[in-house]
């Protein structure tokens, strides 16, 4: 879980989580969501916040009004591992159930 | 509300309110919270979207773990008026009781 991903495992990953693409300044995986309002946004925040203390894996998130900007990165590793893909999978299941702006 | 603060009440504003300032690539204000890990972080991030959301202002802010740096402007003013010196002043009291680390 905390060793970095192999190309191919992170391309194979990446094709499973529409919008998530390789950051481009560092070793980590982004994506910007776009929700209804800050109400919806933060709604999502706030369920992610749940999942990522369970998983024991924090993203680095920033937020203005209905858009949430993700980066995930594995610090102990350096780079992109399984824990980033759960956390990633984990946003988008809640991403789909909080008002997700099509 | 909605107006520019003057040179004056800015100055006068930002004194009563430890820890913030001026941003530096914008007319803006800014304060780095640093809290005791992530849930006490978001605990905060939680409350002040409750005060963002019953003020009708909305911050920007990145969290990475037990840190949440906040931004604070008034888009429709082009610059920081009194909305955002009451939303700064909420953030205060708010994390005077959210573990906020000393």
């Amino acid at each position: 879980m905390t060793e970095r991903l192999s190309p191919a495992r992170r391309r194979e990953a990446l094709a499973g989580l529409p919008g998530w693409q390789d950051a481009e300044d560092r070793d980590a995986i982004s994506k910007v969501f776009t929700f209804a309002d800050f109400n919806a946004a933060f709604g999502f925040m706030s369920r992610v916040a749940l999942a990522a203390e369970k998983l024991d894996h924090h993203p680095e998130w920033f937020n203005v009004y209905r858009t949430v900007s993700v980066t995930l990165s594995t610090h102990d590793a350096g780079g992109v591992t399984e824990r980033d893909i759960s956390l990633a999978t984990a946003m988008e299941a809640i991403a789909a159930g909080t008002g997700l702006k099509p």
